[in-house]
Formats: structure tokens, C-alpha cells, sequence
């Protein structure tokens, strides 16, 4: 129930065309009925511009063809993640502008431009096995309008490569560092790096790697401060955080 | 070596008082002997007013003793974490001023007033078990220069006193969620408000809870989006990380 | 041995036409040889009606097809889990009145009407990719009788829509809680509803998700009380629980 | 804000002593800061009787004394659950009638008397080690109001045992399995009774066990239907679950 | 119900002194009521001599005097494991022909003499700190009338020392493999001797061994055949397993 | 060396040919370089008639076809386990009389017939799917030359069926009990039959099963006496130790 | 910045070409933006004719191809390692001396002669299906200018087999022990040889193995001193590392 | 048997005093009998100055006692590692020339001075928690005859205090690293230097570093070549091991 809803609904009482009784037993649901979409409702507002976000990994094509010629109709930024190519060639049927990003497994349809932000978002990446992440991560960044820079292959394996970019890392807003193997770059950075630094372990490895275990553990365990974590492979968490902070 | 070194040192080569051979060999120092002191003095003007932290978890009571002690002659701010009350006895001898938190384990030495931002931290915790890590977060967060908010006992098992208390946690800039057992409540609060939320998971629970793995999963794959996670019981690193957000 | 074999023996002891020797030696076999025959009846007569159910899930193709084939000339009503489509067509072979749940990988074969209860199961899950475990219980629990309302796409992200949704749950004489990812699901619901609440962890989401612990561990170790699980997407443990409590 | 209130509020705005205005934005705050209120007077009125539910697991001993100082007051039944004999004592200078089991280490204050349910819970443990969890839960079910049978030691190893009380396992409305080791207890009793049980794996064990690990996957992959499991050790959240269904 | 009763019962069956409906009633009962105690009776004949054995690991000294008390009376022998020296002072009291290994913590006492095996079972340990293990195991073989032949101290790093001692190993009819660490001893008997072997892990070892995790995988995965394991440190388990071969 | 080259070694050394210095050379070699082959000759006296055992798992067909095709030479029983129909083509073409159990996933070549045991192997299994284990461990202790009875689908949740089985089971000299799930049968054998024991855990389930180790932790952890376990799904090294038993 | 750079730079200082204030601009950004370079070049110069290293592994076969043309114009030698035979043979195509080695899945491109290093390291293997790993340690150390002796299938189970290569081990530098399963080889190793050993544990296995864990752990936690280990089928790295040692 | 007692063996042969058969019979015991005794000595004349070596850790103080007891008669070299205060307190009194180091935890016996090498073993540890590690690695390394440089607290929270200190770690002639949390520290000396490093995980840490996996995981998957790995907390090994490589 929104505002002029409710103002309606009082005028009613007022002039007794609604009676008391009906006003209880209507205002008696709102706790719960209408809470539901009145939220949805505030949110909707707060969020203009804003891409509907669909997670296409546990989907069928059927699924994720059908909820994009949904929201296609509706008119707003869409970004699909983890979604594969034979997905995105039936979400072109119903959606001809969709844009697949073939490394970040991303489907992006943009009718609204939004306004880009002057602070950017530093994504680092130690090698280049982890870009699927880091695409993921700059497609979600970029689509909710967010300035980005791309710093990758500056694993600490060769050390000296870090330091030249150092410059451009800490001159961002919020870092995000993706990292697979043993994912040290997440503290070497925070030990360099004034800024919230988001850590985004990868499952790039093999053996004791389990799957990105290892870089979690790793950077939950980092002896640098200001350095928090997602999940294993969750590019688009970290920019989603990461541009909640660089619009801050 | 600062800049007004390197310009006497050109001078005096410039001037042929100090030869080219031997500049160089001088020079040739400085990308490793120097640039730890120059990154010490640089990070020092930056963090004026910064506590110093000292993790007394992996120490002895006399070490301890003497790294307060020490520091203490610096005239800073300093933050002891995970201090016993045993510590904190010997700590009083060498730092008078030495404020004890005994729930959340703290050694507080305050000597400089830091200026208190206007925006602030939202802390939110589960349960009374959770306090040792929110006053960990808490005392953090004051002596960083924040304004905090703390809400405790908001567990989702009765999801109304959250409900209740929800307007002050959406004020505020960032938000840190505490929870132990099965860390719902970050993704319940992720549904529900718009801001960076960073959990902690904590080790509170017992059984399957494997001393705050249970949480730290959970809040890893959390489907909230705008939601990252620190090492379990980590009230420190959050609210660190928590005031650099805080004062962008 | 079935109480006329029983009485008979007695009377002929009785009638001096078998010996007291022969006939302790006869019922000295007892407890293990004819026991479990005994078993069998007693739980056939329990189970009027009820459907004999077959894990297809470990069988191969053929082992499957000769289980429905024997069982279909009993006139009973079949229920085969885990069933992919290649079975469910061998099956069709011997089996014309066989139908496939899809998403839910069921076979049913229904001959016997049950009386449906008054009272109903709430199936409720996080998210659509819960599905397949949505099925899996909908079709057991309908198998078994039950009257069963289906809640789907209710997860803590946007928990309006779970409230939009909480009087039809807690109509509910028992509630199952079908959620991946975190899980959280399964804790909120306990919060708000007095109802016997069974979880079952989903192998939906992706890293330390580990096909389904994060789940397990978040359910396991819920702040609400009044929750017990089952194993990962054990949809069909669940619904044949619920179906027991449901009766009573 | 209940009915009554609401209803004032109307007739208010009806004669037009309270403006349309005022009373939206009363209104308006219904959803969040009243629901909250509202939940809890629901749910006191559901629970009458019930006792009040204390962890005191992750408690100090003075946080126990308050909380069953300020309970106490308000004439209630309590439950303090895995509460320490020190916490007892402390206890007992607040609250003189309360009562200590010492096994299953709970604190009990009965002032109301409940009635008793006709129909009994079982509760069945394998061995005289998995008594704490036994009392636990056998405390928990008996200030709810339920009639109990307890059976204990009739693990496995020695079969018979189980069978010569299987009669009375047969005759509960619902059976609660606590064992500890391999826990198969669980699925002997699955398969031989047709009733709803609630396995509880115990930490009974030693190498491998890894604290009761074993006993819940073993529990959880039980090849016997209709059976359900709660976290380690947890005899109150069985004893609270099968409550619910004991009393259906 | 034992034989004589069950002759009894058909003898008035016989005489017409029972009627049949009233024996059918009372014979329904055997297979679930008595076989517990003929199973029993079957029981003590075969294992005349046999220790009774008391696993004192999970038990309060009051519950270990207790049982020995109770089963002094009985004139068995008697084995307790795991048992405290505590443990042992209070049998002491009521069993006061009870001795104590004190590495082993085994209480045995010894009424009645079992005939000893011609054939021996070897106990081969890796180090000194896997004596524990070791007497758990030497007693419970020597109490089930083992000939048993310890071989201490030969560890795979030192291979020379296995060599000196293998004929006694090689002629045993059993082999008992205790190891912490790597526990590759294992490995390297199973692949000297032809003998079935069991393999005992042990928690000896510090950070990966994971309370004995390390030696327990090890042993599973020998590339040596005829290798078999029991559970971390279970030295009784061991001896019983083998004191049935040796007896063969 | 084997004895006939050292006795005329030390012929030549009496008769003067040799040495005294020249033998003492060739002697020191003797414990690493020829024991070797002295300990294979051992062995293989020892082991007349017995199979050559490869384990298929880990190797390409190629090398597969290329053994059989070597050992084919020898004239000896070969078993190959674990091996794909592929290669039991490529295997059938160097070695006609190669037999191949499809189920049991053995390659078997029978060149001598061993005598055949008069007590006999029980193998007993839970379920149906646990039939790739039960006929690997079958054809090994076929072939080792062991009397052997199969006893199938006795799992704990039909706990009858097992009874009726079990004077068969007892009859044995040595049990081999192979379970999925929750691998609750070999803790119900152990407690019912005074025979070792040897558990094969299988990786049948899903879920929390986690390929066998929810079976495996069951069997570690029984509650039952006399158990010893071998790796997962390892039914030849199960038949092996059984018949190391079965021959003593 | 090279040596001769900063001279010119100090000279052109010192004639007054350059200005003071110019030359410390491009000095003060030594740290940083040159030292990478310098880092480089220094690299470069201590390892004259060692190989560039590709792990193919988590790239796709255009990233492979793409590298390695790069690479091939610069005459230097080249391995990869993880290359599927798809990658060889698109690289073939750029680069027509690559050469492929299909068991240790390696890419070598030789162009320059490296000098043969006179010591030895022996890689020792238990078993066939650890020869990808042998292969792969291979290939790293002959193209590092090695010398190399392999011992294969010399396991725990026939330890003569081992006893008869002992003296070319002991003969040897460094030691690279590679082993599956339970990994014992390692530790026997380390208890016979007094060299530097370098474990390797494989992912030969099954059940329980975990993927190579199980021999991971054992070596870990081995009796033997003096060997190290690296990551799961890890021959690069241990290859890598002898050869740091074998050229000491 | 040793080589004169061979000769005096053959040489009765010749002169017929002993008869061949004697003599094989003799001889065929060598290989197993004799060659522990033989290695034992070899090893000793090859080890001439090494320490004797007792790890404390699994012992009891009257063991420990024992061992340096007799180990003191026999005048060498002798190191405890694991040993509490109250060791060291009993083994002065047998050993009145031992020295204890608090931290490390180590006793020495020195009575033979050793050679100390030119080369110096670098040993580089992350923080003062780590310090207990480093002592016994220090010690080990001292004691075996090496010159140690200690390098510590120079983690990657603060890289510039490594790269000041870098110069003396690439002068090593082998590392040894230190860590515990993340365990960074090896992947970046891993990356500058380029000398054999041995990483040594410690259980410096909490929560998720789950004693010391964190850093053991990280070290393992490391992105810098040339690393291996030893045991969680074990500075023994790693020095072992250490002081092999920079004696060659």
C-alpha cells in the first residue's frame, strides 16, 4: 500500500464512506501483504538505473531465455552472469541487443546509460587464468556505472610488475584483488594500500588448491588489515560491493 | 632517503664534490635499502593520529608489556586486540592511561582526540554470545575516529526485533554484521539494506558449528549481494576495514 | 510363521499328534528364521496403499526396468527416484501408466487411489534452481496422500516475498524448507512459524558452497529451534517424513 | 499497535480530532516498529505455559544469574540448558526453586504445571555415555508437557537388547535416536519402526568420531526413510521438535 | 525364554492345563522379548573365559567403580580401557584383585585362566610414543589367551632395525601394525609378510597429522595388500580382531 | 643369490679358486643387491598357483594389454581389477581365454586350478548397488582359490531379510560385510556374529555421503568389536585378507 | 634503470645538461617503476639459457598458441607444462621445433644448448601410473641442464625391487621421490638416503586417497628427516627446486 | 656382521675348519640379521659430529630422562627438540652440561665442536609469534654446524622491512621461511630470490587458519618456483634438510 493509497483510504474514513471496522480489517494486512511491495517499491526507486541481475548458472537455456523476454519488456539494464554461449544465442532471439562477454560469461543489455562515477575501482589480478573473474567483475562494474581500471597479471611471483602499477591502484576509490594459487597478492596489496581492498579468491590451481580453498583461506587469513572476502570466483559480488562503496 | 637528500646529493655531484661513482653506488641503494624508512615516514603522515595495533593473541605477557611500553613513549594512540586480563594488569604498570575492555578483550591508550566522522558505523550482532567480538569491532571503530552504533540481540529466530531496530541500521554508512551458529543475519540484513555490509562470522555454536565454519559459509554464500566476509571473530579487521569506508 | 501355522502347531501338541520335542525344536527357529516373514506382513498390512519406492539413482537402465516390470504386476502404486529420462522411457516399455516428473526426475505409477488429508504439507524453497528437490518432494508427498502447497522463490534476498507468503505457511500442519546457498531460508521460517520444520540442504551455489554444506551446516546449526534435516536434495526423505507427521 | 489502538485511531480521524496527515505517518511506521510488538503478544498467547528457553552455553555465569533473576519475576517456566554446577549455584541465590540435573546439565524453574500429552515420546540411546544428551533432551520434552519413555543402552552391538524394548519404541507418537560411534542405531530403529524419529549424533568417541562427525553422516545417509537429524549433541532441539509433533 | 520354560509351556499346552490362545499370546512375544536373553545365554557359553570388557573412555569414576563392582560378583575376567589412574584407585576399593597397566590404561582382572595359543600374534610398533597403543592392545591379546611377541622402536626411518626382528614378525599368524606419524610401516610389512595385518593409526605426530588422520590414510591407501585398519589408537579393536585369527 | 650359487661360491673359496678377498667383495653386496631377487623367489615358492594381481585403474589400455600380454607367457592365473570393457577387448586379443566380469569390473586369465577351501568367505552386502564391489571381492577370492557364499540386499532398513541370512553368515570362517550409505550393516554383523570382520565401505549415496566416507567413518567407528576396514570400494584387498584368514 | 643509464644521467647532471630538479623527478621514481625492470634485467642475466616456463594448464589453447609465438621470436628455450596434445598441435603451427611429450603432457622448444651438469638427480617413482609426474620432473630438469637418472616402480610393496636401485640413489645430489597412494616410498627413502629429498605425491588412487591427499599428508608428517615436499603432482616445481640444488 | 669377522668366516672355510653348509647357513642370515647393525654403523661413520636427535614431544619426562641418560655416556653431540622446562630440569640432572632455549623449546648437549660452514643458512620468519619456529630451526641448524642468519618480522603487511633485509637473504646459500596466517611471505621471497627455499607453515593464527592448513595450503600452491614445503611448526625439519643443502 503505497502513501496516496493509504491517504485515500483515511479520507474514506473521514467521510465515513469507509467504515472503521472495513479500515481495521484492510490496515490490519499491512504489516505483511503490502510490506512485501512497498519494499519493492522503495527499492525500485532507490535503484534507477540499476541492471536486473540474473544468476544464469543453475538455469536451464529455457529458463534464462524466458526471464530475459521478460524483463526485456520493462525496459532496463539486464546483466546475466554465468551464462554460456548456447544461452546467450537464445537470448538473442527474444533480446537483439544482448552482448555477450565470452571470458566473463556475461550477457549484458543496456538501454539506459547511467551517469559514470569520477572515483574508480581498481580490479587486480595476479594471472591469466583468473580472467574469467576479473570480466565478470568489470562487466558488473561498468553496468552499474562505476569508472574501472584493470590491472592484471601482477602476481607476486615476479614482484617488480606490482610495484609499476602501484601508482594506479592506490589511486582508486576501493580495490578489488582476484587471486587463485596461494592468493598472497590479496596482502601483499593490503600492506601497500590505504583503501578497502576486496579479496576475490579464484579456483585456478590444482592439487591442495581445492577448488580456491587454498586463496580463501589464504586471504581470510591475511596478516593485512582492511581486507575482506567473497566467494571463490565471485567476480560479481566484489564489483556489487565494490561499487555500493565507490558511490559512497 | 627524502627528496631534500636526493637534492643535496645532486648538487654536490652537480658541483663535483661527491663524484659520479660514487652517487652512483649511493643511488643504487635506494630502491631497497630506503624505500622501507620513506614508506614508514609516508604512512605515518598519512595515518596521523592512527592507533598503533598490537595482536597480543600469539604473544607472552612480557612481550606485550614491552611493546606498550615502548610505544608508549611515542605519545600515540594504541590498540592492544585479544588481550588478556593478565596482560592488561602488566601493561597498567609501564601505561597508567591504559584502559582495559574486558568483554572484548581491548587495551585501550588514548593520548590524541581524533576527530569523530558525522556518518557511521552500524554494528549489528545476533546474540549476547557475539558481544566479545562487537566490543572488539566497538573499541576498534571509536579509537579510528567513528561514530558507531551498536545493535545487539536481533538474531533472525525472532525476526521482529530486528525489524524494530531496522531504520538505524539503514542510516547508517556501512554496516557490520556479527553472527555466529548459522550466520543468517547477514543475508537477512544483505535483503534488506543498501549499504556495504561486511560479516563476521563467529565461533559461537557448537557441533557441526566447527568453531565458526558453519557461519563463514554461510555468509560466503549468502544470495545477498553487497556482502563480504572476514576471518571468524574478527571484530578487529571489520571495523577497520568498516572505518576506512566509513571516511571516504 | 503366521499366527494359524502358530495355533495349528499348538493344537496338534495339543493332540498329542506332534511331539512336545518336535515342536520346541519347530519354535526354537523362531526369532530369526520366520521373523522376518512375519515383518514383512505386518508392515504390508500397515502399508495398504502405500507406494513402493525404488532409488534408481545407483541402478543402471536395465536394473531399473525389471524392478518397474516385477512390481507393476502387483497393482500397487510405484514411485522411482532419481530417474533420468532414458530409464522412464525403458520403463514406459513395461509400464504404459508410468509418468516422468522432468524437473523432479520421478516416475510415477499410480493404480490405487489414497484418501488425501485435510491437512497440508508447505513445501517452501529459496530460489527456482531449488526445483528439482521441489518436485521430488511434491511427488512424494502427493503419492503418500498428502494434500501439499507449494511455495517457491521466497529466499532471505527478498524476504517480502516470504512474508507476502507467511499465512499460507503457517497453515501448515508441517513445513519443509527446500534452500542452497546459505541456507538461511530454514532459520527465518523457523523464527516465524510453530510448526515441525524440516530442512533440506540444496547442492545449489557454486565454491565453498561445497555442493551443499554450506547448507547443511547453516541448517544444522539454526538459531531456531524446532528444525531437523536431511541429507543434501533428499527431497524424498523429507516428504516421506513430513507425510508420517502429517498423518498423525 | 493492537487492534483496540488502531481502532481509537480511526474513530479519531473519523470525527476529525486526528488529521488525515498525522495519522499517515503514524501509520505508516505499523510495518517495522509495531509488527515487532504485535509477533511477540502472538506468540506469548500461543505459548502459554511454555517455558522460557536459556543457552547457557556461551554465557558467563553472572549473564546467567541476571537473565534467571529477571525471568523469574515474571512467573514463568525456565529452561537453562548446558548450564554449569557453578552456574547452578549461582542460579539458586535468585531463584530458590530451581532445580539442576546434573547429567543433562540443565537448570529447570517449573512454577506453572502444563498438562501432559497422552501420547509419549521414546527416546532411545545407544549407550550409558550419551546420557547427558538424553537428560537434556528427556528435561526438555517434560516441561513441555509431554509424557516420556526413556531407552537406554540398546546400541547395535548387542541387538537383542533393542528388540526386547522395541514394543515400547513401536507405541510413541514420535522416537528420538541418540547415539554416539557409528550411530546406527538410527537406522535400525528407521527400519523397524514406522514413526517419525529425530536422530541426534552425539560426540560420544574417540580418532576418527571427530566429535560426533561420523554419527551424523552416518545418520544422514541412513538407507532407512522418515528419519531427520539435528546438530551434534542437540537433545533440546529434538526434545523441542518432537514436542511439536507429539502435540499435533 | 530358555528351553525348560518353553518344554514347560508345551507340556501344559499338552495337558490342556494352558490353553492354546493363551500360549499363542505368550509365543507371539519370543522372537522380540526372549531372544535377548537366550541370545545372551548363546553368548556366554561360547565365550566362556572370555573377558568382559569395560570402555572406560566416555564413563565418570563412579560409573567405571560401579560396573566393576557389579561384575566382580560374577567371577569373570575383566578388561577396562582407556581408564585413568583415578579410575583405577577407586576399583581398587571394590576390586581389590585388579591391576593397572599404567602406559596401556587398561584395568584388568584376572579370575579365571584362558588356555593360551600356541601360535602368536605379533604387535610391531613404529616409535616409543605408540607404547600406549601398544600395551592397550598387548593386554587385551594376553586376556583373551593370546601368545603375543611385542616388537617396539622399528620405524621406517631406521629400516635396518625392522630387518633385524623381521623373522619373529614372519612367523606370527597375525600381525598387529601400530603407527603414528606417516604410518607407512604399514606399507612396508604388508610388504614383507604374508600374514594378514592390522594396521592400528595412531595420533601420534603434531600439525597435519591431524590426531592421527595422516597414519589412518596412509594405512587405507597401502599399496600393499592384505592390510586392514581399525580406528585411530584403537589398540583393543586391534587385539580383538586378532585374537579371533589367532584363534582360527 | 640364491643357495646353489653360494655354496659354489664357497666351494671355490675352499677349493683356493676364489679368493678370500674376492668372495668377501661379492658378499657384501649380497643384502641390497640380491636380496632382492632372493626375497621375489621367496615369494614366488610361496605363492604356487597364486594369481599376479593389476590394478587397472591408473593405467592407460595400451599398458594394460602389454602386461596381460607379458604375464600370458608365465602360465599363471592373472586378475586384473578394476578394468574398463575396452580393455577387456584389447586384452581378449593377446589372451583369448581372458574372462570378463561386466559388474565386477575383472579381467580374470584361470591357467591352474588352485584347491578350493573347505570353510568359506561370506561376503554380504546391503543393497544392489553395491554390486561392482561384491563381485570384484567375489573373483579375487574365487581365484585365490576360496570357497565362497554371496549373500546380497541385506541392508538395516529391512532388517529382517538380514536374519533370515544369518546362520549362513555365522557358518563362516571370515565375513566380508560391503555397505554404501551409512554403512550401518557392518556394525549389525558385528554385534550378531563372533567372526572377524573385514568392512568395505562403499562409495554408493550422494550427498553428505561423500563418496564413501560417511560409510567408511561408520565402520571406523562401530560400536561392534572384531571390525577392521579396507579403503573404499575396495573389494579385492577385502578378499585377499579374507583369504589370507579363510587359509589360516 | 640500468648502471650505465644512471651515469649518464649523474654526468649530464654534473655538465649541467640536466637540471637538479628534472633528475630527481625521473630518480624518485626508482623505487617503484624502475625497479621492475632492473629486477628483470638482473633476473635475466643469472639465468642465461634457462628455459621460459608456460603452465598451460587454466589457459585456453589460443592463449597457449599466442605465448608461445611471442616467445619463440626471442631464441630462447621454452616449456610447457599441462599441455593437452589440441595445445601441441596448434603450437606446432608457430613453432615448429616444439616438441611434445604425451605421457608428462610437456611442450620443450630447445634453441639453446644448456651445459650438462655432472651430478645427478635421481627421480624415483613407485609405481607406472605415477609416470606422467616422473615424466613432466623430467623434461623441467633435462631442459635446465641436468643430468638425470630415473628409477621407476621401485614402491613399498616389493621393497627388494627398491634395495636393488639403492646405490644410484644414494649417488645421486638431490632426491625427487614421486608416489601415490600412501606415499610410504618417500619416508623409506629418507630413512636410506643422506641426501636433500623432494616429495611428489600423485593423484594415483582411489577412495580415501583424495586426490593425492592421503600421500600428501604421509609425506608431511614422515619419520624421516630431511625431506621436503611440494604440491600434488607437482613434478615442475620439484624439478625446479633440485635442479636450484644440483647446481649449488 | 662386520668385514673381519667375513674374512674370518671364509678363511675357516678354505682351511675346512668350517664346512660349507655351516657357513651358508651362516650366510643366509646376513641380509636381514647383520645389515641393521652394519647400516648403523656406516650411518655413524658417515654422520661422524652429527647431533644425536630425540623429538620430546610424544615422551614422558622420565623417558626423556632415560634417553640423554645414555646417550650423555656416549660423548656426542645431542639435540631435544618439543622439550618442556620440565624436561629440561630432570635431564640436567643426569646431563649437567645441557643448555635449554625457553622459545625454541630445544635441549643441547655440545661436546664435539663441528666445522661451521662459509655459507650461512638464511632463516626468515614473518612475525614474533613465529619465533618458537624459528629458535628450533636456528638451533637444529647451529647445532649440525652451519652459519644461520635470523631475518625476522619482516611480513608483507609491511613489504618494505623485507626488502630492506633483502640483500642478506639472496646472500644465503638456502632459505628457510618462516609464516603463519597466510603464509605470503614464501610465495614473495619465492619471487625475488633465487635459492632453494624451504617454507615452514606455522600455527600462528585463528579461526579459519585452522592451525597452520592456512599457511601450509598457500605455501603449496605458491606461484613462485623453487619452494618446497615441511610439516606445520617444524623448524627441525626444515633445518635438517637445510643444513643437507648448504653442506653439499
Amino acid at each position: 500500500m503505497d502513501k496516496n493509497s493509504l491517504i485515500n483510504l483515511l479520507e474514506l474514513v473521514k467521510s465515513g464512506e469507509v467504515k472503521v471496522d472495513d479500515a481495521v480489517s484492510k490496515l490490519s494486512d499491512l504489516p505483511y501483504k503490502d510490506m512485501g511491495f512497498a519494499n519493492i517499491d522503495n527499492h525500485r526507486e532507490l535503484r534507477v538505473g540499476y541492471p536486473e541481475v540474473i544468476y544464469c548458472g543453475g538455469k536451464t537455456i529455457e529458463q534464462v531465455k524466458g526471464i530475459f523476454e521478460f524483463m526485456a519488456t520493462k525496459d532496463c539494464n539486464i546483466l546475466g552472469t554465468r551464462a554460456t554461449e548456447e544461452m546467450y544465442k537464445e537470448v538473442r532471439k527474444v533480446c537483439e541487443d544482448a552482448e555477450y562477454n565470452k571470458i566473463g560469461r556475461t550477457i549484458v543489455v543496456k538501454r539506459k546509460e547511467m551517469q559514470t562515477t569520477e572515483s574508480y575501482i581498481a580490479i587486480v589480478a595476479a594471472g591469466t587464468s583468473d580472467l574469467p573473474v576479473v570480466e565478470e567483475a568489470y562487466e558488473t562494474a561498468k553496468l552499474f556505472g562505476n569508472k574501472v581500471e584493470k590491472i592484471v597479471d601482477v602476481g607476486v611471483a615476479g614482484i617488480h610488475r606490482l610495484f609499476n602499477r602501484l601508482e594506479l591502484i592506490k589511486g582508486a576509490k576501493v580495490v578489488i584483488v582476484i587471486a587463485g594459487m596461494e592468493g598472497a597478492l590479496a596482502s601483499v596489496i593490503g600492506g601497500l594500500v590505504d583503501k578497502p581492498i576486496i579479496g576475490v579468491p579464484t579456483s585456478v590451481g590444482y592439487g591442495t588448491n581445492f577448488g580456491g580453498v587454498a586463496a580463501l583461506l589464504s586471504m581470510l587469513n591475511s596478516c593485512s588489515s582492511g581486507l575482506s572476502v567473497v566467494n571463490i570466483d565471485n567476480g560479481f559480488g566484489a564489483a556489487y560491493q565494490a561499487s555500493m562503496i565507490n558511490k559512497l
